[in-house]
């Protein structure tokens, strides 16, 4: 029996297991939380769309059926590689024949780790209802606040980062105020809520081409969302940011800062240096084979967010896709050294990249042919839908979203976990 | 206009306010949470069944179309009958011309204080995340455990308090052991979990008759409950339960201990009796008038949970249909004083009371009529889904529950909010 441990229950690892059904081969697949995240509709569930049990699927439901395989709810915390064991968080050692490493990223705020209190950015469950507790409270904040120039504060709101989540936060944000909220309060209006979008890039959507950049940047200009690109943000406290740009030093008064501007591959990237002789690149991710396992050690597979791979002189980039596709040829890879074939080198097929913006807005390139607008939306819905993990919940985020396209109703609004007082804002500012 | 504030949006709040509709008076709905909370359907939260947003609707959205009633999100902390004020958490004041305190109840651990960090109670959608975190854990837990008597305490769970929620507390964890777990794990098998229900009456649900009492028991058997009734429990830790009864004193070493034994009634009632000269019962209920409001002032009532008021020489208990009714009747008696009209006596009008206590298996009476069984549990689930506040929560509980009936499926399954290193355990024992 081979045994093959994989660390983290994301796509990389979750489709890395399913791969694994030869009956010669064990899998043991840990992960910290008991639920694989369908992480690209996170912001759905940060804007209230969605329920957070609608995007995640217990893994052992997932893997019930695959008798070779077992799931543990453990941290992996460090690795012997000549032993080939993996450390538990309770002292445990886990033997492995084969090891697949994918750990993902998390939030990273170039070095401003002070700023991840104010502005939260989105990778967990945790996260998303943090942001959401943030975009709610903010609203009814401003409702009981009698002074127009905090309740200003109250109402704007700053995105920081344009790729593809910080745009779609911003969308869902204007949407939010726009129409979610209509008629709900008596005495704001939601709908004069002003959001901003902030980046480095000089426009938004750098992964695109200028022309979808530029389209994605008029479509959320129509929603109302002002976009600000070419500056650098110097400070983010608990009033508002204050950043450089073309038009020099600026400060936005705001209470309420989200986080989308930068990720940071899993410490386990240290660990594999370190332990493994893993080579990183300056991102800090892992360098590996076109077999995606590590040049010095062949037992190691490294999957995801963490692994360094270029196609065509370009590194892949962070995305679900990627990370699907790497995990299934992993499987691949490890039942054919079993049976002594050799597998061809790792190539991602790209079938194409979405970005939805909001109702009827989007853009994105489907097998090259570049699209926006109304099909954009409309195929990131269904390709989404396709994608979830489980037939009732892929239903049910169906009928969420036909009703709320039908009636703007957000189903999932609850400032839950800790009394608004746990906002970061201080004390004084409360009056 | 008058201003009449509530207090609350529970069900004695939400349905006053609802009812509150003529354009003379103009109602300010104070709530901590921004939603209203189904509490009836809180145990299933807990056990994984629903999703918190399924059972909570934003207050906001259930008043929207009312154009006289405003909602803030707020805590009310103390009251100035003179002034008719009502003290916010930020320092301002609230005038009103009719109060009504609809404040409800909160967990009550009968002078121990300490076990709460221990056995979680059910009122809040936070408890029920809370306990959908210890009991899934607790299975994950006893998955990686190779000390048997370890593995042992981790599917040994203790519900404290044979009332209508440790009832269904109980047969839902009957079921989750017993069916949603099956072919899950693969070192423990969750149908042999224990399950205690303990309590210190002689019998279950002693709001009933002893035939249906008798029979609930006879059903919470069959699915693997163990009633210990007449017992007093002593001690409560990380460790398990010491309690006194017919077999003198035992303990129970269990991992996962629930509390459903007692409840008390919020703090307001001591504001009231401090402010307003309210006279308090021994159970710290506050005595209300016919007409609901307090004897030592008119303008002031008090609803739901908080309220003592007898009928036919018995107090109404504390459950939704009882604070309906007298938030409804409220509503109808400040509107009447308005008019120079006066109402007669509150009078609650007992449709019925129902227990589930698992699939096809509960209790209850309905109209008179005693029944048992699978006509219980269809009576409830009808009853229930039409008192959910919106239609479309309404359709996806329906959804949920069909779904589950066909194929055990416990979509809302989340391990969240922290580490398990949160887990109530002590560090050594983890090893």
């Amino acid at each position: 029996m081979h045994r093959t441990v994989i660390i983290g229950g994301g796509f990389g690892g979750l489709y890395a297991a399913r791969g694994l059904r030869s009956p010669d081969v064990h899998v043991t697949l840990l992960d910290r939380r008991n639920f694989h995240l369908f992480q690209p509709l996170l912001y759905q569930v940060a804007t209230g769309a969605l329920s957070p049990s609608d995007i995640a699927a217990p893994l052992r439901v997932l893997l019930r059926k695959q008798k070779n395989a077992e799931v543990l709810l453990a941290e992996a915390l460090d690795l012997d590689p000549a032993r080939r064991r993996v450390t538990l968080d309770r002292g445990e050692d886990v033997p492995y024949d084969t090891l697949v490493v994918a750990t993902g990223a998390t939030n990273f705020y170039f070095g401003h780790n002070e700023w991840e209190s104010i502005a939260p950015g989105l990778k967990g469950i945790e996260d998303a209802t943090r942001i959401r507790h943030k975009v709610l409270y903010a609203f009814e904040a401003a409702e009981r606040e009698p002074d127009p120039d905090l309740r200003r504060r109250w109402l704007t709101f700053v995105i920081v980062g344009a790729g593809p989540t910080g745009v779609e936060l911003s969308g869902a944000l204007a949407e939010i105020a726009n129409d979610a909220l209509r008629n709900e309060f008596r005495s704001i209006r939601p709908e004069e809520s002003r959001i901003y979008l902030l980046d480095a890039a000089p426009r938004v959507l750098t992964a695109y081409s200028e022309a979808l950049s530029h389209s994605a940047e008029r479509q959320l200009v129509r929603l109302g969302v002002q976009v600000r690109p070419s500056v650098r943000v110097n400070e983010i406290d608990a009033e508002g940011v204050t950043f450089a740009g073309p038009r020099g030093t600026e400060r936005i008064e705001s209470r309420t800062v989200l986080w989308a501007a930068g990720v940071k591959v899993s410490p386990w990237t240290e660990i594999l240096a370190r332990r493994a002789g893993a080579e990183l690149t300056r991102s800090g991710q892992v360098r590996v084979d076109p077999d995606l396992s590590l040049p010095s050690n062949p037992s190691i597979f490294v999957v995801g967010d963490l692994a360094f791979y270029e196609q065509r002189g370009k590194p892949l980039p962070g995305i679900a896709p990627v990370a699907i596709q790497e995990g299934r040829y992993v499987a691949k890879v490890i039942q054919a050294r079993l049976s002594g074939r050799t597998v061809k080198p790792f190539h991602y097929f790209d079938k194409g990249q979405l970005a939805v913006i909001g109702r009827n807005a989007g853009v994105g390139v489907i097998g090259g042919v570049e699209v926006r607008g109304w099909i954009a939306w409309f195929v990131w819905l269904f390709v989404h839908l396709m994608y979830l993990a489980q037939a009732f919940n892929r239903f049910l985020v169906f009928l969420r979203w036909g009703y709320q396209y039908a009636t703007f109703y957000r189903g999932a609004r609850l400032i839950t976990g800790g009394s608004p007082a746990e906002q970061p804002v201080k004390e004084e500012t409360l009056k």
